[in-house]
């Protein structure tokens, strides 16, 4: 019997649990639940007669190892910048890693080590990045292997809110808050039409394109930070165009611009108000009163937007207005503030439903025609402990560990899902749990 | 026989040591300057009785701590971030401090440990910070002592080039390049009618002012960095309106604001250019190629404005269009570039002239009556060795030394120019070198 130890059992890790275990008897596994509240981990095993719960503290150094030592693979669900503590032991102890987290300098550092040692440390198994690898790289192959000479790759996600459960605003938190209030901070780079194109935060959320997909309508995005770091890791070095983005409803882009434009959205600065600061405060703390005009005229003319314009009544709605209701707390960057705003609104509540939609377009050449490849894949949530997100991140994570414990992988070392080995059989599989890419191509 | 140690010769010191040399006589100072570069410190030296010249090196604690044991008082011109490595010898070997700079919270921890010495450490003795706290105190002070309110106060200060040197951008570096191409990142803070207002960069160099400054026209202006900090240091904690400001000549703030829209002044990150990349591309890592639109066209298009507008003019006359025109290196960020682009045309010639412009404007209620007291200050340089900027650092700072060596500052500890003891005496004797405020009064 091989052991797979689970270290994190929140409510992120319910569909990967509930997989791993329907498939622990015909693979012969045992799988341990660790979580740091024991209740959690035992909840998440259940009853099932191949699972274990134990109570786990990570900076308990000899359970830790103990328990690693048993495995012959670990999950880790923890932080990002946690995953090399369990890490460095599986590294001592011989036991693969597998993580839905992005490749961090650390992890990436210690790359040598664990090819030295025979092992796999796979990382970004889950949505995006995870799907969003496994299906690029698929496509590309496939293009490649028949002769195909790829011009221009551009790719979009989003994790949001199902239609059926939309609200005015077109979203609600179904994942972290704080990302959501960041995103898009920094500067964004891509590739279009072979020049590398630098997008500042303050266009963003002006710089949109709307994508369609098939049998779902039409969807914003906005570009994400560095699609150049793609070229590398998909084999696209010499295209023309690489692009990557982020999905939305629409209407959210222009929503979001106002708040930038506003500076709502900072969090490089503490406000200095001295007594509690109320809603309508917060926005002309930016913003002018403007002589002969009410609170929302100001804003309107600040925004240069008609007065009844939808952006406008967004953030009305938003009680960023009210006079009455007040930030309850001292000492708050706008972002702070600009979170604490939105999370009394864009609550996803227990019988909401979640969405994840990723589009892939592959331009190529092939026998002098320009031909467009799109893939779309939609996925709702099914309850809100099986939610879009949660089975696309946890499904193929756990459908990576089935690959690994087969022994069906046989590169070694610090890993992404980027190569036909583990994209094939990962998105088949997928497939059987109603994730699954709808290609069309057409000359372009 | 007293003694004055001034450590730094470079050119900006050269009205300052003309100053304390042309007093050495009547005041009984022997006056020591101090460079690295001993060829400078002879040089402005020259072969007057009461001066002497020392080579000089920082590091060298032995001669250092020696020279300062010597001295009543160090002046250090120094890099700001060097100031405590003469002020912590100046405190344990009894001597007084005095800097042109801001204090820095490394310098304002020392306070009571100064005090308790019975030394002076004066900083901020220069145009601004420094001619600036002692206008805008001295007429504060005055405002109130005469029963005045004071309900707001706004300032604005700019070290530019004179008229008669102006180019079609108005501006010239007279000044520390880097500081103008960064100049307002982060967030500007202010107060207008009770409200702390904060200004994003994206909007800070389109929401100006236009100053009149009589005798020489209008000015434009944009928000300092924190002005609610100035409060307690004028004694303002009241005010309904708190606002400090930088002059420029007309149109450099549209222009600046298109650097900003484009992206041109980002310093927080490399730009990826694998070879030498020309200033159009450059341009055009930021902005769209327009179908059927050429690169002026496209240029304008971004911008909003017409394709043969002042601010279009500007940015092509930068040859910011210009693909023979590449720029020199490797691994640069947006701000390197905008720099190296600029300081090719804004060369501030030897025969070129500048100038400094300070407005305080205090409104205040006197009897039932709002008041507006204008003060304003210009001074043009004399020549390229007594540029205005270096006569209205050099000459406070030297009358300040003045005033702590006769004795006739009280005060001990860690101090800015912000007590009517230091700002009235210095205004005066500003006024014998043709440094002047012209004062209005006018009812609201």
């Amino acid at each position: 019997m091989k052991k797979i130890l689970v270290i994190g059992a929140g409510r992120s890790a319910t569909t990967l649990i509930q997989y791993l275990l329907d498939q622990s008897e015909r693979e012969d596994w045992q799988v341990t639940i660790a979580d740091f509240q024991e209740a959690l981990a035992v909840e998440k095993a259940g009853d099932h007669p191949r699972s274990r719960a134990i109570q786990f503290d990570v900076n308990d150094v000899e359970k830790r190892r103990r328990e690693i030592e048993a495995a012959d693979l670990v999950i880790s669900l923890l932080p990002p910048h946690m995953h090399l503590i369990p890490g460095r032991d599986c590294l001592e102890l011989n036991t693969h890693l597998v993580t839905a987290s992005y490749v961090s300098d650390e992890m990436a550092a210690i790359d040598a080590e664990v090819k030295e040692k025979g092992l796999i440390f796979l990382n970004e198994t889950g949505a995006d990045p995870g799907i969003d690898h496994m299906s690029a790289v698929d496509m590309i192959e496939r293009v490649k292997a028949k002769g195909g000479e790829i011009k221009a790759f551009r790719s979009y996600c989003g994790a949001i809110v199902a239609p059926e459960s939309k609200n005015q605003w077109g979203y609600k938190f179904t994942w972290a808050p704080r990302n959501i209030i960041l995103a898009g901070q920094g500067i964004a780079r891509y590739i279009k039409h072979g020049l590398v194109k630098y997008l500042p935060y303050h266009h963003l959320f002006r710089r949109t394109e709307t994508i369609h997909v098939p049998g779902h309508g039409s969807f914003e995005s906005y570009a994400n930070r560095n699609s150049l770091a793609y070229a590398p890791l998909y084999g696209l070095d010499d295209v023309d165009t690489l692009y990557r983005a982020t999905l939305r409803h629409g209407g959210y882009c222009a929503m979001w611009q106002a708040f930038v434009e506003i500076g709502m959205t900072a969090a490089h600065y503490t406000m200095d108000f001295k007594d509690r600061i109320s809603y309508r405060d917060y926005t002309f703390s930016f913003i002018n009163q403007e002589p002969g005009l009410n609170d929302r005229e100001s804003l309107a003319k600040f925004l240069k937007e008609p007065v009844d314009s939808p952006v406008v009544e967004k953030l009305v709605a938003l009680d960023l207005l009210s006079t009455e209701k007040i930030y309850p707390k001292d000492g708050a960057s706008p972002a702070d503030i600009l979170q604490h705003v939105l999370m009394e609104k864009w609550v996803f509540e227990e019988d909401d439903k979640d969405m994840v939609v990723m589009q892939h377009q592959l331009d190529y050449e092939l026998e002098g025609e320009m031909i467009r490849m799109t893939a779309s894949m939609v996925d709702i949530g099914r309850d809100h402990d099986h939610t879009a997100i949660s089975r696309t991140v946890g499904l193929p994570l756990g459908m990576c560990v089935r690959r690994i414990m087969r022994g069906e992988v046989t590169r070694t070392g610090v890993l992404i899902p980027n190569f036909v080995e583990i994209c094939r059989p990962v998105l088949e599989e997928l497939e059987e749990y109603g994730i699954h890419f709808k290609e069309e191509e057409a000359a372009l």
